[in-house]
């Protein structure tokens, strides 16, 4: 059985502000919480309906019914359990090898996909813009399919820690060099833009290489790739020769 | 004003069996609806809520308002117009160059983005299983920011289809042979799988050339890629040094 407070605390934490007055998020889904109770996420309290995770101590485990779990729950469809967990300390930023710069990206999806591809990427590092969407969001942990415990993610102020770094910056433009032709080395840092503006224009300032993705066939009339599917293209060129 | 009629027909198009039965679908937003316009999409009715798409004839063409637009829009937040397009006849399908083929993908944005990503690449022609989930689909229509015009989706029987073809076929799986050193050529059909069970069985047994995209890093633990941005990396091989 939920209590009523539970309920009112699980729903707040659908927002923003009260994951983070609370210090809390939640995870949906068999797979992701595993992951997440494998890793070094500190459990708080985890419901099911199916009466599994037995491994879990009974005060931080309560069995309930769909019902229940469809009051708690983000998605349309419930799967069979939901966990709240604690939001670890951010831990220092990891200023080596691929590093990929988010500016402004919007969309939960996107993003929760973008961690997954720097998962199998062995990308270890994400630096957020403030603006960006939060990675505790639970569209976005629902996304990450578990690579949230894997990659390390940072919000901080992009333009100022661009300004900073001495790594090289790349960013793709429409007018940018030959991905494809390019030598790219195994220590940088890879931005992508908004999904409707691409790169900010302050951002673009701190761009030392400037890359395309060719488009192919004859009418050459797509604008844009989506942003995950660029990153999944850039990181794939970046780590093909490494 | 939109009629009642109107409403309930347009409604009903949410629905594959009312676009097949009517043989129309409808997409949203000026870009999509442009480029809908401007190829061999024959309109059957634009609604719009800002007296814009001056050239489209008055007949076909209802100024509402932001109410109407709600009562018929797929979307949460509804763009400014609404566009009912009568549903081509199925082009012949294209036997040359890279072809990609979907079995049984299931998530509308996942199909749209694949449509973009084939516009990108300059793929002419994608081959779905009848259980893909239909091109017509708003949701499709929508992810495809107007790809949709430019590519020819067609649904067979994709393990007839597969049996019969004379085409190298592609698949990629955990044990395959590493894309990034395979000799990958310039004609071929390059099947994608399920989102959760990746590619059938029965599916599985016409791939003459089983790929992998190595995974990177120490953990190596994430399990798989989003169909969708797998899809961009094996695109972006094969047409990397045509």
């Amino acid at each position: 059985m939920v209590s009523k407070n539970q309920i009112k605390l699980i729903s707040g934490l659908h927002q923003k502000k009260q994951r983070f007055a609370n210090q809390l998020f939640f995870a949906e889904g068999v797979k992701v919480i595993q992951e997440l109770l494998q890793s070094n996420f500190e459990l708080e309290h985890l419901y099911t309906t199916l009466n599994d995770f037995q491994t879990v101590h009974a005060s931080k485990r309560t069995v309930i019914n769909e019902q229940e779990l469809k009051k708690i729950s983000a998605l349309s469809t419930p799967n069979s359990c939901l966990a709240v967990f604690k939001i670890p300390a951010e831990k220092e930023i990891i200023h080596s090898g691929l590093i990929l710069a988010l500016d402004d990206i919007r969309d939960p999806g996107n993003l929760g996909t973008i961690l997954r591809l720097c998962d199998w990427f062995g990308i270890e590092q994400i630096i957020c813009s403030k603006e960006t969407v939060d990675i505790y969001n639970p569209k976005v942990v629902q996304a990450t399919m578990g690579s949230i415990t894997r990659v390390n993610v940072s919000y901080v102020d992009l333009k100022l820690f661009l300004a900073q770094t001495k790594l090289p910056v790349f960013g793709t433009f429409m007018d940018g060099e030959n991905i494809y032709q390019s030598k790219l080395p195994q220590d940088g840092i890879i931005i992508m833009g908004n999904e409707a503006n691409g790169i900010s224009e302050e951002i673009e300032k701190t761009v030392t290489s400037r890359l395309t993705i060719p488009r192919f066939g004859e009418l050459q009339k797509t604008e844009s790739l989506n942003v995950a599917t660029a990153t999944a293209i850039i990181l794939s060129e970046f780590k093909r020769n490494s």
